[in-house]
């Protein structure tokens, strides 16, 4: 399987978050790695990862003044994938990753949202190719499949 | 040129922001089209604009609580990017866009940011289409030279 | 008894505000029924449940960016009570709620405030309903009473 | 035609919004009429109109600090909604609208939404008058019409 | 020892907060009592504590959207000092009692700060009475000492 | 007529806001002067006026990190009322003047509400001054009687 | 006259934040140069000028996710003040020169305030600079100065 | 050793912040002493504290209405680190210490980051000290260290 997914967090704190992006992204069938890196404490390392050739999407998770996701969007074109990190202000890692300059798009996902990132980059990846594109239709099935087992036990 | 990304806006009055997603991805070649539905007062035209087979990438553009970004999103496996738009709060576009629950990914960009809507639907479509690779690099490269030669003229 | 208000939650992590509700309505003598259904996981039976005709009222229950209320209200012309629920954030589903697009109104109550959905359901219904009515205006002299035992105990 | 919704604002300056609410209310075929008292600098006189016995729904406009949709709804048993006034601050009185104490609900809408506001008083007084139900059905279809037309336009 | 100040919660919850302020009002010789009145469960009883001729000085204390302190106001020319109480929002709280309109002032105090209520309290009695500001130049001085003390035990 | 009230302003550019509160001032026959004086520009002038034995009550009104009326408090026995002033941010004065720390009250009014601040020295001063008390409760029937105009103008 | 400070402007539309910090430096007589560069449209600019070796202090003035000030700060050890710049929502720059993460600090002064950055750099190089410490004291003196004769103009 | 950098919390709950503030500028060999003095229960001994000439940079910590580096900044000219502490409300202190008033800078770094103050602290103190500066170059190789370390650990 070919590395297709590269999730970078901006410290070690942030691995629960990144375990569920690489525990959607197996599940889905899509080759990934996952690695610590920091805007601020090794900018160089990121600017290497950022210069992967073998990556399609990347998917950058960082909490604070989430340098991270615009910091590899600089530096390649392939598409990056944001997750503002949650800590006792919230706003601030959200705004960080949102409010992205002109030019530079980061694609954000909600607060601690890693399996959102990881869903997102298979819909991504989906569009040229049919096997992703098939899992992720029945991750989606189960899924409603679950809301409807809710709602039946509910009413039990 | 075939159909690659459909713009939908929330109300006519988000036309500005529109227009700057319509105006680079022209700019880049990508095929698309731009309409407009509202999730709230016309939801069923919303659906059936989700469900068309021909749209690579989806751009969504609403304010207040700006549900249209999720709502396409709930009803198509392609990638949906949302764009908050200004209004008297800001945070209700921005923090609607953001925060989906997990199973249903959104792709939010900062407020009133069409073009880097665009710009992220290009980097998208780019992964399996060498030319809108091309055309992105060549707008990137432009983009910094406009800021090199802003610092030119600062120091002259 | 015949069903009055549909109380539906965004996932089964609502359910202590569901309950809340539906201890109130219960208590009030009105004829309820909760369950689950999520805009963005299952549209298709939110829809459904819009479209149901033996219901007066609809309270729904959602977090983050929370589009089931606005979701419900878009395909019904039934009174829409939305009850934001909190989370890591809380003005994610607040503003949600309550910054409904002109034309489709929500009727927002405070967060996690179950209790008062069902009180203003109620409140909706008595205006036809004199039963209800006398049940609202009892409710509301036990709770005047219990604020006024409340400042007997203290003073003691 | 009788009197069914009375529109309280806390000032004159909420006119505008009041406006808004009215306009709608007439259209609808709604028996409703408009004044101006202060939770805070008359409430002897928002007592007297909470005690009116032919108003089925209220409408309570106010900005700040906006006790007047709580103020009147602690003295009445029908349903209050209340619309939080845009300023300087905005999530003050969006706030003070929403976040109502267990026991007393008020039926808030989006800042500054008086359309909304009589919308939701016309679906209230619909569950038990077909006219006004008929009425709204019929502004609802207009209102999707509207920008199914914008649509159009649009896209010539 | 004569009635001076009136302590007015929203809620029995709210108790911790006036137990602060009663404290520090025993303390510094202040004739005081404490209750329990809802401006929105029971506005007849706040009404009436509001035109009680025996109180200097009101303290009101309450949680959510606030109304209390803003109510007692508009029924007395007595100075009312409000504390906001933290909840699950806070600024809720905090700018129901700070942002009160034109003609109705309310004395805002910090979110939970009971005994700042006090010492206000204190310090509007003292102007008219001696002892009061005897006590008070006395507290001041207490508390400095105790700071300086922190500060010699930190450097040990 | 004696000196009673001290309005003091962080920055000329307040002056609007100081303006509101001598007029009322001097409406109501209460002695008062007006001056600048910055906690951070000017701390030692600050630390004069606050020692001034001839003030009754100290308005002090300043905006961004508005420190003046806790810097006036933490020098002087007497009230001191905080009016923080609007700005970009807004919330950055509001909460300067709001959230002191225990032991050192400032009575905060609302955002640009030097009026308001004026009406509480009134009512501080009116405890043991009968000629103000009646001053102000005239101050306060005109106020009601032009809401109440209001109301008749809107209704005819 | 050496290099001293080195301004560097996130984009062009902040040139009036800028000219406010240079028309300071130059007043203290402190060597300065400011230029354009962006840490995501130009991040190679941005490394070469944190790595120059004749600057004592950097300013980095940035909007939206600022991401300037702590990417100058990532690559070099020198002192980076960071100049948060006013837009649509304040709230994300603010928090994105503020909030840095444990090792890499930047100095944040307020939004807009770049006559404030450059009197932190002029505190800075005044430790060993004593023509600095002295022009700076005069610029103090001045400041109080000014602020005094506002008090009296506003006397008379 | 001589003393450099002075540490100053507004109160003693503070310790734990300045404890990292601390235990940063005693690892990289800079002379520090900590104590406890508040802008306003003690503020003659913060000007005190303001006017000694052995600090080269000082170090304020503080709640709330965070006053203190305001406050000692007003009274010097040496450089003056604020660092605001987490509570209840959190925006309280970052917006006290960020939004200083022209004239009068503070350096603010993150919520809670006495580790970065002391970072900060460094890089002013070794523009013109040789053995902080190579001390500063080993803490951030270190750091850079360990980030890779934790990538290694990950990977494995």
């Amino acid at each position: 399987m070919n590395m297709q997914v590269l999730v970078v967090m901006g410290s070690k704190s942030d691995k629960p978050v990144g375990d569920k992006a690489m525990g959607v992204l197996k599940k889905l069938g899509i080759g990934c790695e996952m690695t610590v890196a920091s805007a601020h404490r090794t900018p160089d390392i990121v600017e290497k990862l950022a210069k992967r050739e073998d990556v399609g999407v990347f998917i950058a998770i960082a909490g604070l003044s989430a340098a991270l996701p615009g910091c590899i969007a600089a530096q390649t074109l392939r598409p990056v994938i944001g997750v503002p990190v949650s800590g006792k202000v919230n706003m601030d890692s959200i705004l960080s990753v949102v409010q992205m300059p002109p030019g530079i798009p980061v694609a954000a996902v909600g607060l601690d949202r890693g399996e959102n990132a990881a869903l997102l980059a298979a819909e991504i990846l989906a569009i040229s190719n049919p096997e992703i594109a098939r899992n992720l239709a029945a991750y989606r099935r189960d899924m409603a499949a679950r809301v409807m087992e809710d709602a039946r036990n509910l009413e039990d």
